[in-house]
């Protein structure tokens, strides 16, 4: 799924995984999910989503302990709906709300390699 | 989906999401997916493999560039598997290879949180 110029394309039909990894301290785990599905229910409802999921460590001792991980129909779409001035104050919200800072890493990917089951 | 002691558990089925978020330079990318597809094929015919997909940013500024995201069956299926001394050295190989170093941080999660479109 690659280009000659060896750019990454969008699948199809333009659809785009957006991938969150979270570096946050193990005490504010639960009151940042809680938090954070409260925004995902936002976005649920807006145009293009398609599904997200917030998967956490089962080790304290792993690096990232949250991976955000959603699917959207256009990256356009994700785009628009993170603009909601809803979400964003949210969003701000939450991160003064937290003891210690918790640093975000979101990015916009394509999938490169897909492997099934045989 | 957590427990009362607040540790995270598997889903009904037992199946786990193993992720691994590296940290690499763009111009290693192409190289190291091309050799990175080879391995996991190696574990696609493993019991308990479910699928695998690597994501590669769309913005080259993006902090991690590749996140793969396997589903096994259980974490005892994804273990066995990554003990086949054929695919660990493959990936210690891999790792010596490149000119600059690549951090991979691979990790198992449970999913804490899912939502899909109404």
């Amino acid at each position: 799924m690659t280009t000659e110029n060896g750019l990454a394309t969008g699948t199809p039909d333009s659809s785009v995984t957006f991938i969150n990894v979270f570096e946050i301290a193990a005490d504010e785990l639960d009151a940042f999910v809680d938090k954070w599905e409260q925004r995902a229910r936002l976005m649920r409802d807006k145009p293009g989503f398609i599904d997200s999921r917030m998967h956490r460590a089962r080790s304290s001792d792993s690096r990232f302990q949250l991976v955000n991980v959603s699917h959207w129909r256009s990256q356009e779409a994700w785009e628009a709906a993170t603009a909601d001035p809803e979400f964003s104050s949210r969003t701000r919200a939450a991160r003064e709300e937290t003891k210690q800072p918790i640093t975000p890493n979101p990015a916009v990917y394509d999938v490169v390699v897909e492997l099934t089951a045989p």
